[in-house]
């Protein structure tokens, strides 16, 4: 929403400096350590902030399903006394044309700059979800849509999960591993484990997960098997953070081992670099990967590890009943975290 | 939304005393006359608790479409001062796993364990709207699904209507009846009629409406073919209802008799019992049945009588312009009284 | 929402005094002129009139995809402090009949009457969008379905796009013509240009900026091939408010001659009375016509002219890159004044 004095202008008024939250590292160290501990205090006093934010309008946009993320951050937003409206193009509002140039003479009605141009003007911050192309891998890997987005806004955008990265998720498991081991954090070890599943799914959680945990100071291995390496330049990334932080990150292939006295296994199925290059390969990889199911006996072999899953999970096949029915289960307060991690963003993002 | 102390380990508090409405005999007597007078009286004064749940939140989610329900509990939670998030499984949000125990490789991506898990972290409330499988005998007449929803809730459930029970609906006719007879209402006879459709309806408005007017002590008549009388359990359980509160339950399938000097005609077609044994006897025996069209003629049988539907109706198929659009009509009065009857069961299961 | 002191008798109170906002000129001059400068202060002061609507209830309704429409209605409503629900029939809520009269054996579960009866129980005003038939040319221009709803609403009904017209659209586009001309607005030349398109699109844009700029008193042109001239009842109409206003209506088939000099170019795609009597030779005849398409050259052509569009719109069919990225550009401001204008209605229609 233009608060320029000069209304007519505000399309084209700078927007350089807005603080878009398109991934985890989009803050600087001392602000998701900040946001991180906000997360907390949020849990622990459902009043905090309460409408700190009256006035102010959110505008959801979601190209893909959503419990969580849509439940958290109307709930965050009217916790905090703001309106929102949420819109499902395709779905009620009008099919989105994304690229630049495009002769729109096809199915889509409305491009997405027009779209985010006028919701930049009925909104102070859009959250959008836009998940991966997974066909074309330079422009998930680039998170072309998220950027898209962010280049035609004109009011701050938060990434409700993109191509390549879901901060939102990041921040909800900083703040919970926070609460849960304090000035012990950076000591842990977290295991990011690969897990069967019917479909190739996309690599913004486990992209995000590893980076966050990176980012933690945490000791971070990524389980998988060799056909569902994590993409080398994510991993790269991830091994900078933690030499930032004091923590490490390595790989391998063998989940039990991993396993082993590990603190957190954080469950997640991705298709990986493969799903592009070869979607025949890697169906017939993943299909042979079943027996990397999370069981009660591999959580047995960690050090009290807490089960981590971003939700949806497909019960006994991701994991077993066993696993989220049971002691080590932590992934509806992971969830419930979203909520409070998401009040955080919008506190952030507005200067509240 | 948890509000323990400790709030790691709010997942596995005791929630055996949370206060569920799945039916319309889950409060005392003493509750039951509370509820409807103070519906009254919401609809009578349009301020009265205005915003007494600020900083309360409720979750709705809709397996089924919904115009009153879902209207009328938002606005309910509003115009008390609490947020919302509707829902809609499989559009928008994930569809959901219902069987415990369930390998899920197939379409739905979260379990409703999770899914109501999630929820009730976000939420203080929740509604949930179920349909009847329509296949299940057993299932359906133990209410699986929304009892379902009630073990993994940590929160209330509000059922917005599940297989054999729709207590909203069933709160809010007693409230209309209430407002309308006063204290003469366990003097008066309402007739439960079925009626014709092209589809075969689930029972639970039925059983709710018969429950309903047997606790409000009235004699009670269910006017229906031989082929669509109603479960027999049902029956007994009204018998016992009426029995207590001095008022009597018969069943005929002489539909004019039963409309003559009735106080209210109660209109509903549904499949019943037969449905789930024959859906090919109980198609022809329905389709034989459209002579029980209610219609203006049968309605001057009656004492002045209230001609009362949930909504939605098929003219001229269920009942005819005549009656909708004549001096016996109280279908609309009947549905406003939704908001009102929402308005007071949301503040007995917040306390307020 | 019944405020009569007895409500039973609610339904049957006269509602021949509701203030239906349908078209443009169901207020009078002097209510119309105070609506455009009311939308303009908004623009300039985001906090006016906040929560003047405070327990207020606005319902929606979308037979027809929307974004800008449902972003703006549903935040003009909480920016005034209202509470609103929004329903889309056939989509979570139950497909609706339209005909009186109508056996109800087919599809459709619910009638329009009682819909539009209940959603006046629960609301202060109501927000319907139904688009045109595009096949009954007699039902469109008089617009029966808006017309239906009205008829069967006892709370005020805003038109949120019908057939024949768009009202709040219309207002934001008088507003922005306000704020941009000042008191020499009515000395300014408006061109509504017809445009390419791969649809034959309706006609309540169209019909509505004509009406609008009449009353505006500009001198207008609509320009347009001869095989998709306007009806010419609305254009009598126009020229009717062109008189009163001191302004000009006039048509041509001469789209570059129409640009010379032009204060402002409307563009917009339309099927007209064609597609109904002929919908093969309007299709063949719309086809030959990309070359209306609204080019920079055309754009040169005015006096520094806006070009304005209803959105959404078709990049590179409809209009180029160059001119909705370029100088002329006013679409985002203009749509930025739906939520303006429309919070001007919603207080207009509450009496605020």
């Amino acid at each position: 929403m233009p608060t320029s004095p000069s209304p007519t202008t505000s399309s084209s008024s700078s927007t350089d400096d807005l603080q878009h939250i398109l991934r985890v590292d989009a803050v600087s160290d001392a602000t998701w350590d900040a946001l991180r501990h906000t997360a907390v205090q949020h849990r622990h006093d459902g009043t905090l902030h309460a409408g700190a934010a009256s006035g102010s309008s959110l505008g959801l946009v979601f190209m893909n399903p959503s419990l969580r993320t849509r439940t958290s951050m109307e709930g965050a937003a009217a916790h905090l006394g703001a309106r929102h409206t949420t819109l499902v193009p395709g779905n009620g509002s009008w099919a989105l044309e994304w690229e630049l140039g495009a002769v729109m003479d096809g199915e889509a009605a409305e491009h997405v700059r027009e779209a985010i141009g006028v919701l930049s003007r009925y909104h102070d911050a859009l959250g959008v979800r836009v998940f991966a192309s997974g066909t074309d891998y330079g422009a998930d890997a680039q998170d072309t849509l998220i950027r898209t987005v962010a280049e035609h806004a004109t009011v701050p955008v938060i990434n409700l999960e993109s191509a390549w990265a879901h901060p939102c998720q990041g921040l909800a498991d900083a703040a919970l591993l926070t609460e849960r081991y304090g000035d012990a954090l950076a000591d842990k070890t977290f295991v990011l484990s690969w897990a069967p599943h019917p479909k190739p799914l996309p690599m913004a959680v486990p992209n995000t997960a590893l980076r966050t945990a990176a980012r933690c100071g945490m000791d971070v291995t990524v389980a998988r098997p060799d056909t569902h390496a994590l993409d080398p330049g994510v991993m790269a990334e991830a091994e900078a953070l933690a030499e930032t932080q004091g923590g490490s990150v390595s790989a391998t292939s063998d989940q039990a081992a991993a396993a082993e006295g590990a603190d957190v296994v954080y469950a997640k199925s991705w298709g990986g670099p493969l799903v592009y290059e070869n979607p025949k390969a890697e169906s017939e990889a993943r299909a042979a990967r079943s027996d990397w199911r999370i069981t009660a006996d591999l959580m047995a072999r960690t050090r009290n590890g807490a089960f981590l899953h971003c939700l949806p999970v497909r019960r006994n096949v991701v994991v077993d009943d066993a696993v989220l029915d049971g002691p080590h289960a932590a992934h509806l307060d992971q969830a419930e975290y979203r909520l409070h991690a998401q009040k955080a963003l919008l506190q952030y993002v507005w200067s509240l």
